[in-house]
């Protein structure tokens, strides 16, 4: 019997640790086929390379593992990887591990969750899996052993399309295992650093910093990794909010 | 009393026909500062540039109308505008009018819905507007028609921090009016063109092909627009899966 094929990918690009933990994390599961981007693709959302081809390079192929590295997004690569480059459909597609958390609202930024979604609309149970440090050298055991039992229980029970789980690590001592979450209301207070080049024109950093909405909430991603659990979120593409419809169907339209 | 201020943007540019002809729609209700893309940037979601810093040149000012073109993304645009270039809070952030639809699964490869939302996170009343067709020469007479009627309501009624409007308007000759509409379940089944180079290395270009998961829902906004309607979804940011909330808890997790 064939062994399931999984398909990596992350948006830290194929050299990051964290991919690299999560090849070692799922290698027993199955064989794996690793698509990444050729170099960092964070902040890029479900984005899609579309005025310049895309392309892939094979990097490693042994045993039970093939490794592209690919000139696109992280979206991208999870398109191309199922659709040319996988020789049968992936059982899997995880998304990581991120170096830094993508709770809240960052699932709307985060190429990590870009993969991930990718992967649910195209119908294969797929998650993103984020630990909470950005160091190079963090400790990613917790988050080994995480990306390992999601990928099982992942593989047993599926999920259904158009939605696709998002897993974050905390990067703290205590263990208090797994909690299943809502996705926190928050959003990045943007502070730019205005700056002016040697020709004196002005030129804008992206920065800032997390604020989170509910902070006393209990039911939500960002509460559950701040006190040391392992937060699980379903992630769906409907986005529609309905209870506004109603709202909606007060407004003068008709003009 | 000063009048409002609308911030507009897009994804097609700041040279697309669809951005002059919100402009020119929109102008009779308010001060209008324009922040969009330097070339166009469809698909580009909600990414963020990180890597390299931003960059705006102001274009054209004259009495209520200030145009700059931005080197970033849609929501860079947006995040900008709000927060560098606008000299108060805008009332209104306006995104398109988008050449091609943003209905269904678009909604999260839109660069257009992308600066709606991110509007939208920064608690800014949004919408982004797509009309039905690619040709460069469209007659938009419809969809400024509507973009004015949903900038007033929207300038009355306000929307809940996290949620925006996505307008989608028909690109067919009947006139059947606004319909609440949700965002139909559907996606992009991928084919990739796969060719190769002058030295023999293959490279691919995605194309694709958009499949409705349910033609036959009238409440979709697939269903609305390609049967005269012009749609509109509230979109939230909030991507939870609720329901799925209670099937994940059967799962073995903690092993």
């Amino acid at each position: 019997m064939q062994r399931p094929l999984l398909l990596l990918t992350n948006d830290d690009g194929i050299n990051a640790p964290g991919i690299l933990a999560l090849m070692d994390a799922v290698r027993p599961l199955g064989d794996v086929l690793v698509v990444a981007p050729d170099s960092a693709r964070s902040a890029q959302s479900n984005a899609l390379t579309v005025t310049i081809p895309l392309r892939a390079r094979k990097l490693r192929e042994e045993e039970g593992l093939t490794v592209y590295e690919c000139n696109g997004t992280p979206t991208d690569c999870t398109k191309l990887g199922l659709m040319q480059l996988a020789d049968r459909r992936p059982s899997l597609i995880l998304s990581g591990i991120n170096h830094g958390s993508n709770t809240s609202i960052s699932v709307i930024y985060s190429g990590t969750m870009g993969a991930a979604l990718e992967a649910c609309v195209d119908d294969i149970p797929a998650m993103g899996i984020s630990h909470f440090s950005y160091r190079p050298n963090a400790d990613m055991t917790r988050a080994k052993h995480y990306a390992s039992v999601f990928a099982r229980q992942l593989l047993l029970h599926g999920l259904p399309r158009f939605t696709c789980l998002n897993v974050n690590i905390p990067d703290l001592p205590m263990e208090k295992g797994v909690k299943i979450c809502r996705q926190a209301a928050g959003y990045w207070s943007e502070e730019f650093t205005k700056r002016q080049d040697t020709a004196g024109h002005n030129y804008y950093w992206l920065g800032g910093e997390f604020v989170n909405c509910e902070p006393d909430a209990q039911d939500t991603d960002v509460w559950a990794v701040r006190n040391g659990y392992v937060s699980v979120v379903p992630v769906q593409t409907d986005m529609t909010n309905y209870p506004f419809m109603q709202e909606l169907q007060k407004w003068k339209m008709e003009e």
